[in-house]
């Protein structure tokens, strides 16, 4: 499971990310002690069990600090390991491997984390009709690194952007003088590619939206009781979403309820990185 | 507390967080529901108690969007807020403080996670001479904000990129040929004007250390009674920084074996947003 | 109708405008000539008959070239003028006017040339069920303005990347093993909130694709006959958008089939400029 | 005929097309259907008589997506070739050449749109003295490739900025107090390097201006009797260039008057693209 | 004498020059000892003689690290000012002013010593027909602040981009197949808006050029004597540029030889900085 | 020795560097005249005894210009070359090696005469304990390449940014009210990695200072007397640094008072080129 865009457009986000670590000095530590002529093998391992993402992209991290880096062997995004796998080798200059060292780990357990903790929700949930889904809770600069996680973890994306999809909310509908403008408004401007969502807090909501028949319609912060109310009402006629307040506690009940999507927010926004680290022998 | 860098060079970061979300096609719903000319004030609440970081950010983004927002009140990095503080308050273009809601949000909720976080590490310790540090474990293209939010929390910012100190690990010293000459090196390299830390994991590397008087010793991974042995060993010649295995639980009793500083990587890659919300009214 | 992005997301594009007009030397016959304190006003007229568009990015232009200029009136963007309208008046120093002077007038006359061959698609099939469409024959950089420019004609934008929405061509079905493997795929690759369309050549295609209800088909340069033929056995259950050979000639026979949508790559690969001058009183 | 700059400094505009239509999400109808080995074979095929323009450009574009594209067979800017011809052919991972296919056509079909129309108008007044060249009045952020285009079609760039060569009208006589103050001070101002150009309307005007020895003189919307008479008056001494109302109607008589240089503005405003497609086996 | 662009395109630059001296940790001195509330007022002055260049830069420096500061008095760009003038007053918050003085003074020290340079060797051939010429040897990044400094010291700028002039060297006569083939093929890839200049070592050399009439000759490291002879065999038919060896010592002699240009690669390859310090009172 | 950061964060500094030079219509005599098949050699030789420094950054402009240059042969960069010495052997397109050609000469030819001065300086106080060091004192967006030279001359870079090390003068203090108050802030502030430097002007200042050992005190403009004293007073207790005034003439007395840097400004505000040309053969 690559990413989604080619390396040419990765490539700015991870020279931000070296400039940030190597400012205009660089890596004083290994430019005075390590000979540029060192070469080394280097070893990146999780420390404990996780769903792999981010390994292209570390590996791109280590090619750009050296065009002479090799990678003998190189897991795939979205693949389970134990802890004490190992993950990623690579090959070439110690400067070139120390110095991107930490960046690469840095993004590498990010993405790593992400992809883990939604592969556990996934399996929470297993043996329902619901799918995890992402928000657009994301930390800035790192949609697409983030989203790309989740979908490594066997999660959906939700909308990458605003201009994805249209998700109709209370103030829309109070500014566009009630909700038949509002989905009548949004339709005409969003044009015939493009689904509409409609967000609801009741059944009462729920049941003034259904004739409107969005594609889809999210349930913020409903009980499982009113889900299933939902789902008995909505009859498979539109998407149902269900979001707020999702933990590992709540998610198969809410998921059991029937609803198609259950999507969690905090599998982006309150990441635990995977603990994973680097070996290298000179 | 404001940020250490003028506004203009975080404009790009906030750039591109603006662009992750609008993309080419806009806040759809935004533009196809409310009118452009309606105005709103809008209030950001924390929903849990906090220490406040990333507002004077979460401003820029509302500016960013439109330059007819105001500020009527606006709390201070760094301060102490309870559940269900306003933290920000925006005036204007309601399209505008729709379609900036989330970018905000995400950082503003993040940075917070990272500054209430230290705040409760800082308070862990109360008491001791330590000072709790954050590390190089941290998010690409975030760095700035995430050392800024563990300033705000109390915390101290460590190495900010790689160029700002010499850290002498096993590999520089073998690559190096020997402890002695790796230090010497360091110093002929980086000059009078950088500080040198060592890195070590026993008591005898520390007793093997301590000669060379470097500026800093990182004791890694060590029992608490290494760590006081340590302090007794060293006598305030060089400044002791403990770190790994540092969690709730356990910093205080590293802190109180009277070593000077411990660094928290998770301060940074393990971060809990802070849940921040956005009242609306048009 | 604004566009669709803060003014801050629009500045990158305008500043690589002026920077290919201004290069290092600048506007050097204005700088030998123009006295720095010169006042003047200028208008920016159409000669021709037109739906206006890139009223806001002409304005834009003279702003980033003098923080000096003000606008004493300015037309909006999807307004009909006849020939001979004032479109945007600027006043401010002669040098800035002059300087932005051909910058702004591409610019201009680029968007209405799109926004008044678009309004006049529109017009031709007035009376029918059918909208027209854009598509992403799209000139390099400027896709966003040339959507903005077609949506401000009146017509719609269709998909504005290859990231929103699915459109399964004949490679595509191949290369997944059958019509039935691609849908599926792209349904669970692409997630709940997106749209998928199939692009089928005769009704042969058309009937085996129906059962599989995609959101929207795209029958792709077939007769008015066949057009027909595709609306009856499609039944409303699907979104059907004719495409290829669409001309002022064809337009409206085409439209008259009853299909939904009819897409128009020449509004966007091939534009006449309108003819937009600028009158300059010192 | 290859492109006036290196590859490197084109690849900055190449990123933005391909961010333009690959979003975050990438080409997501190609990665769910496609499998990411699968290898194909494409062709870039004119579908209309052509001098072609863009085959690097184009080519580059595939490039930035898979390094692992290589091109059996490729064109040369500035060649003529009939309808149905091969004009690049690409060979490399299936996916590429479908994510990066819209891009590559949108460029080329407008580079070679314009290289043919520019040929086309040089073909008109084959026989006579005078020369065709292009404007500044270009499409934001494409002046580089459009007067490449024209170059390849056998026309003369002109100004490529507004600091390549002094061009007096109106306003600036007016603003520096008399043509001898304006032609004076531009030629102090731009130096020995530059030349100095005068735009006239009238043959009054013309001969006000030809004392003054301007390097090229501008005639203005003038009629082909009054271009004549201006040849007559000028005896050789500056160079003489047509513009205004130039169309395929007109051309050749206002090549025929003996001017040297006739402008055209539509060869960059106002382009057809010309049918390119791409044919690919996998 | 303003700078030939807008500010918006100095920014980039300015931010650049910023982001290498503040770093990701900013000013870490003022911040921690100047409270932020502190105002202060700061004089730039000038502690030699000299001609000014750099003052709008200087002051835009100020402006992008805060938006409050003010200019209470402020020279002008090619002014004379004697050893202790002062050039620029700023005014606003302490931290900023600080904070920018670095990278301020960096940037009028080194415009105003280019400008008072140009200025020494434009006084040192006064009363002779000569111009005071710069070259294309500039430092990487600072061609349009350099340029500018030159033009602001009286000099002319000469080529500021190779695409602005021709200028044919040995080695493109010898790639051509002899000098009337190179001089042939310029004129008509560089058109007709386009000067060339040919460059000859000796006497016989600028015999052979004479009869092709190139706009400009370029004499490079002629004796005195061979210029002079070199201004009576050219009789006023191109213009005369003399470039290598100028010195204070040689520039006087030169230009008396009778030719138009001279040209000074020193003037911006090797710089000596006007020293200017900023007295700040709080 | 090579550079600090790896290629790819320097490319976008010759990118710009080339754009400078190259505009949008690229090296208009070389395209006409050199036909692109044409292969040539190049070597750069320095035409004066130097200290070498830019190697490295003067092949990537070549490489960036063509991927299909090689280098036969290359100094290194630190390296002292008598006068006519071979610094770099380049083989390609003759188009590429003639285009970039002078941005690869004003790089090297600048980054040289740092390190040759530096090495100058160096030489002069052989045989003392002080080290010479440069200054913030840089050109705009050079200050990576300018200590990068000074360090090849055997110089020390002192600080590379504003939040490397504290440096502490009059107006920090009296803001902070005092000197006491103002070390004490800039401890908390700047945390344990992070050195403290104060800046005195006599000898009753440094008394004042030495209490509260600051890890470097800066003695500006002070005689060598009193630089002496100073040595005298501090007792090996702070590293003393001497600037202001330093000049060959001075730099040998000032580094025999004993103190342990002394840091010139001129080694880069003030840079004499090195000769360094470029003999190409086709």
């Amino acid at each position: 499971m690559s990413l989604p865009v080619p390396r040419k457009l990765l490539e700015p986000m991870i020279l931000r990310a070296l400039e940030e670590d190597l400012a205009q000095g660089g890596d004083i530590t290994t430019l005075a002690t390590v000979p540029p002529e060192a070469e080394a093998i280097a070893t990146l391992n999780t420390r404990e069990d996780a769903t792999l993402c981010g390994v292209t992209v570390a590996a791109l991290v280590f090619e750009m600090v050296s065009d002479k880096v090799t990678f003998p062997s190189q897991a795939v995004d979205g693949q389970s390991a134990p802890a004490g796998s190992a993950i990623l080798t690579v090959q070439g200059p110690a400067q070139a491997l120390l110095t991107a060292e930490r960046t690469a780990l840095n993004i590498i357990s990010h993405m790593t984390g992400i992809a883990t903790a939604t592969a556990h929700f996934v399996k929470l949930i297993e043996g329902t009709d619901a799918h995890i889904a992402a928000t657009r809770k994301t930390l800035p600069g790192l949609r697409l690194l983030q989203k790309h996680a989740v979908r490594s973890g066997g999660g959906m994306t939700h909308r990458i952007s605003l201009s994805d999809a249209v998700m109709i909310k209370d103030n829309h509908i109070v500014a566009a003088g009630g909700l038949t403008a509002a989905i009548a408004r949004a339709r005409r401007f969003a044009g015939h590619t493009v689904k509409i969502e409609v967000e609801v807090d009741t059944l009462e909501q729920l049941r003034e939206v259904l004739p409107h028949k969005p594609d889809i319609i999210l349930l913020d912060n409903m009980t499982t009781d009113d889900l299933r109310q939902a789902v008995a009402l909505t009859q498979g006629q539109s998407v149902l979403e269900a979001s707020g307040g999702v933990s590992e506690a709540t998610v198969r009940a809410i998921a059991e309820t029937g609803v198609d999507v259950v999507s969690v927010g905090a599998l982006t926004h309150s990441v635990r990185a995977t603990d994973i680290g680097m070996e290298l022998s000179l």
